[in-house]
Formats: C-alpha cells, structure tokens, sequence
C-alpha cells in the first residue's frame, strides 16, 4: 500500500464525521459531485412514502393543515437558517435559485432608492445570476455592471443599489471574502445579495453575523435536498419590512385566505413566499435536513479543507507536473469545498473517470470540478479519485 | 331507497368512465374537493419511490441525461398539452401558477409594444393573479385596470396591451366564453392570456382552435400532479420567437452548459424555462398523468355536467328552498366542474360535512364549494353529498 493509502486510512479513521456517511446511500462509486447534486439521505424515501401515500393519498386537502404543509417554507427555512448562520425567522424555502435571485435583487433596488441607478453583478458568476439581474436592471430602469468580486471595492459609488455575488465561485471554487465585501458594499450605502449555493453546508456563512442583507441559495447540493429541490430566500430582519417583491403571490398576503383583491403583505420571512408550495420536494428536502442533527458546521469546514488539501496532494504526487494546472486557491481563506483543475481535454478525462467509478463533473471548457461533501466523503475517496485521475491523465 | 338514490345508482351504472376511479386512491369520504387537491394516482407511489431510490439514490447526477431528467419540463408539458387543445411543443413545466402569470403578463406587454400602456385584469380572479398583474403592470410601466369578464369587450381599445382572464371562476365556477373573449381581444390588437388553474381537465379548452396566445395553469386540481405540483406555461407556438422573459434563468438558455455570460434564449416551449427543475414534483405530476390514458376530456365534459345537474337537482330536492342559493349558472355554457352555494354560515356548514365524511370547501366570506372531478367521483357520491348536506342545512 502506497504512503498515500496508508496516510489515508489513518484520517479516515480519526475522521469524527466519518460515521455521517451510513445516513446516505452510497455505493462503491467516489461521488465527487455533490456540489452538483447531492446523494440521498437514507431516510428520505421513507419519509417521500409516507408524505405521497398518506398525507397526499389519505388526508388528501386536510394535510394543508393537519399535515402543515402550509407552513413549510418558513419551518424548513429555519432549519436551514443554522446552517447559513441566521437567527431564525428569516429565511423562506420555495421557488428556484433563478427566481430568488430575481425577488432579491428588484428588491434590494427597491430599497436602495430612486437615486442609485446602477446594480453590479459578479462577472464570473454562475451564468443564471448574470441574467437574471439583467432582467432585474431592465425591469427597474437600472444599469447592470459586471465586475469580478476584486474589482468590487472600487466600482461602488453612491450610485450603486445593490451588489450580487458569489460566496464560491461555481466553476473555480474560490471563496470570496463575504464580511470584507459585505462591508465595503455597505460603506457606500449599497445592499450586498449573496448566492450561497455553493457554500452553504460545506463553510461557515454568517449571514447575520456580517450583516447580510439578502441572500439566496440552493438545497440540492450540499444540503442534498434532492434534484431540483427548492431554493430559500433570506431577508435580513431589519430589512423585512420594506421588502418589497416583485412577485407578490397570494402565499405572501397578510391574509392569504381573505381572497382580498386588494394586496397586503405579511410580516417577516412569508413575504417572500409566492405561489403554492410545492410540497414533495419541499418535504423531502426537510427530511434531508435531518442529517446535520449534531453537525457542526465547523467541523464540516475543518474536514472540507482537510480532504481538498489531501486530494491537492495526492493529484500533485500521482499526476505528471503541469499536466493539470488547479484553478481552486491555495490558501485556505480563498477555498470553498471543490477543487478544479484546468486541462484541455477535461470533457475526454471527465468521462473516463466516470466510466471507472470517479465522479465529478465538467464544467466548459475546460474544467475539471470535483466537489468534496465533508458529511459522505472519506480520505480513502480522495486517495483513490487521485490515482484514477493521474492514470487517466497518464 | 329514495327516488334519487336509485337515480344515482342507474347513472353510476351507465358511467363509462366509473372504472376510472380504479386508477385513484380513494375511501368512502366524498371528495369533492378535486379542484382544490386532486386525490393521489393509485401508481403515483411506486414511480415517486423509483425516482427517488434509483434515479436519485443509484444513478445520482447521471440522471440529469439517463433518466431524462433534464427534458421533463417539455416532456411533460407535452403530456398535458392534449389536454388543453395544444399541440405539442407550446407547453413547458415548472414554477408556480403566480410565476408563470408573470412571465406570461410581462412577455404579453412587451409583445404588444410601447403604445400600448394598458393591462386588463378580470377583477374576479383568483387573487393572486391580480397581485401579479399589478406587478407585472408596475414594472413594465403600464397602467393596471380590473374589469370583470363581462366589462372587458367595452374596456378594450387601442391602449390594451393584454387581457388576464380565468376560464372559470374560481369562486363561482362560472365558465366563461374563451373563445368570444379572446376573439374581441385579438380584434382589438391585444394579447388574450388566460388562467386554466379550474379548466385543465375539467373541460375542453381549445387553446389552438381558438387563437389563445398565452395561459398558465396549475396542475394539483384536475390534473391531480400532488400539492403544489408545477404549473405550466403556454405560448403559441408563433410567438415563441418574441417572447421575451422576465425570468431568463439558465434553463431557457440557448445552450444552457454553455456558461455564457450573454443570454441567448432557446428557441420553442424552453423559453419559458427559469431555473433547475423541481424534478421530484415533476415526475410525480408525470406519472399521474397517466390517469388520462384512454380518457376523452369531451366524455369527461359530459359526466361532469351531469355530475353538476345532477347536484343542484339533489340540493333542490334535499334542502329548504331560499336556504342556500346557488352562484353558479345554470346554463351549460357558462357552468365549470364546481358548483358554489352562499349561505351566510358556510364556513361552519362545511366544517360539519367535513365532518361526516362529504369534503368540499369554504370560500371567504359566505360560499360552500364543491368540485366534482369525473375520474373519480360518481353519482352516489354525489346524491350522498346533497343528502348530507341537506341534513346539515336544516
């Protein structure tokens, strides 16, 4: 056994987290994409089952009450809000990332005021967040800017709105500085609107700890809340009050059964609520919050960084110098929970990988991302996706 | 046995489609809050339990491609198109009722252009629609004006941009006229966008036939796809090309793994894609679309028709005459799948038939609401209901 694999069963067996991984299924599969789609938690076809055959099949209308589904957003949103460091009360689950980006955004400009006119994207971000604040600039009469998150300090103005920004970037993993560039928004009176898609439940976030105004994110990565599942929206306190939607559903009234024609909305987080919930993947996705009962998310970032440092290490001892170039930082401080290295035929190298029980993904045009989710993957996964990919790239 | 109660078993006995309920799960409450919840496919189970342990739990992010998870949307859409008079490649699934009337009403303004400063909105509707129009109205600059169906021909002029209209009251159940009614739309140069949430599956639509530019509908009543299953969007095949999105998001890029930060939409039905679709809720509303294997939406006209006569003769025969009195039409032209009664206490009248086991429901401030869905409720059900009710209303 080589040093690697030794060294590798020694963290796996100091691995505290290590026994989260018999609350998924798993296979003898390195499943390396969890950034992208997360694996499933045990016990969430139960629960699917029970939701589908008996609240849905037997209680049928009644389990909009009795089942409480109708209060699903915000309940699941408070089980997330830990995860991403808020107080309770101000995260709602429901829409896609898309459309939360688009609620964020119009109101953020909305807050911001009639006097600043300009909105500024990050350039390298995920391509959904680009245009949907370009629908969001249009609609609101607003310039839309992109910049690169270095670039933010000194593009604001007093003519900035409102910022969006990535915590990680998707493609490179890089984690940006979100107390930092929260605060210089907020030193020249911006709003800061955070995706935390690729961060929540694999790094500490802080939202309110840093004084976030407004952030959204995913749950099918990290959180593993299953394909598609749900967005959330989070809506800083203070803020909630003049939160102002643009897609002002009937879930979002005061009094959403008063069939008012007349729109008023609720207090607190259910103001960014819309339409009707979709109660399936919003229930699964609750199920699949179960899994962090007793995880610290500190621990979580602590063996994030130790499998990203060891998979660096293995890659540069078993792949050839300069076959690869890593795009992810060095330095702890910059890296989210991926590593991505550049090559030119990283769409040819992701499919054999794949064929040979490696997966991670391919991101055009050139990269090769592999995600590592601190809660189901082990040393010996990074060891052995390590020497796949340097015989593969051999 | 009382004259109606053999009456219902001779029509129960003639029903062609009575062995359709086979294909639902159901006990021996009456349901009649179809249009409300749509009861559970008796196979919706075993498909959402196959999704989530093989497509998700075994094949994991392989699925995106294997399990066809990336086309539902359009897939299913095609799915439900027959079902509304559609050809395929004009429906899409995904979002909700209220995110689809909003893409629907911002795409419609601008494919009017800028003389046009109006947007109509029935000023019966389903209250969400109306909280959206006025977003819709406020962020494209246009002035929102509520009108009921009746008042819209004379409301119509060269300032219309577009016209939001229910095909059937949500509270009422009135039908009214689609096709009458997007003809003096259309004839005065404006876009005809109409809701299906309490139609689809009801009733024949006819969107083709009748020239209908764009509709939405949820899918969670008639269509029985579960609680809060995804609504759909159509857009006539020849405005594809203009409809230009509120909502851009990745999905309804040109080349979605592309990772372009320009938008370029995709052509046809996908445009109107936002973000990754919710694919648990997806495919469950997938499977229970096979309930319509075989089925007719005309024979499911007729039954419901005589389902609804058959009702209000029951009622009249059952309960003291002036006690209720029935807001929906009597005219077959103008009558939906419910029948909605107002009696000054229906909030506690529907708790006590809730009670005994005959499930409709109540509708702020004074309405009793009962949907009958053909595929599975029949004319015992119904006679039950009426006696039921006549008891607890005496």
């Amino acid at each position: 056994m080589s040093e690697l694999a030794l060294r590798a069963e020694k963290l796996d067996a100091e691995d505290e987290l290590a026994p989260l991984r018999d609350r998924f299924v798993l296979d003898d599969v390195v499943y390396l994409d969890g950034n992208s789609l997360g694996a499933l938690p045990a016990h969430v076809p139960d629960r699917l089952a029970d939701v589908v055959r008996r609240e849905w099949g037997e209680l049928r209308i009644r389990s909009w009450e009795e089942s409480g589904w109708w209060t699903a957003p915000e309940r699941v949103g408070d089980r997330i809000a830990p995860l991403v460091g808020a107080a309770p009360g101000q995260v709602v689950v429901g829409d896609s990332t898309s459309v939360n980006v688009f609620k964020a955004l119009v109101a953020a400009v909305r807050m911001a005021g009639e006097s600043r006119d300009e909105l500024l994207v990050d350039a390298t971000t995920f391509p959904t967040d680009g245009y949907i604040a370009a629908s969001a600039a249009r609609l609101t009469g607003r310039t839309l800017r992109a910049v690169t998150p270095a670039e933010v300090p000194d593009a604001l103005s007093g003519r900035t709105a409102a910022v969006l920004l990535n915590h990680v970037d998707y493609r490179t993993g890089r984690l940006h500085d979100l107390p930092a560039l929260t605060a210089a928004v907020h030193a020249s009176g911006a709003l800061a609107v955070w995706d935390l898609c690729h961060s929540a439940g694999a790094l500490p976030v802080g939202l309110d700890e840093h004084g976030v105004d407004l952030a959204v994110g995913c749950t099918y990565k990290y959180l593993n809340g299953g394909p598609g599942a749900p967005a959330y929206l989070y809506v800083r306190e203070e803020l909630q009050d003049r939160f102002d939607s643009p897609l002002p559903g009937w879930n979002s009234h005061a009094e959403p059964f008063g069939m008012n024609p007349a729109y008023a909305p609720a207090p607190g987080a259910v103001r960014g609520r819309v339409g009707t919930p979709d109660i399936l993947s919003l229930l699964a996705l609750e199920a699949a919050l179960d899994v962090w009962e007793g995880v610290s998310i500190t621990a979580v970032r602590a063996k994030s960084l130790a499998l990203t440092d060891f998979f660096l290490r293995c890659v540069a001892a078993y792949t050839e110098p300069g076959r690869v170039e890593c795009v992810t930082p060095e330095r702890h401080a910059e890296r989210g929970s991926q590593i991505a290295l550049r090559c030119a035929d990283a769409g040819e190298v992701m499919k054999r990988l794949i064929a040979r029980g490696v997966v991670g993904d391919f991101r055009h045009p050139d990269i090769l991302r592999f995600g590592f989710t601190p809660l189901y993957v082990g040393f010996r996964d990074v060891e052995r996706a390590a020497r796949v990919l340097g015989e593969e790239l051999a």
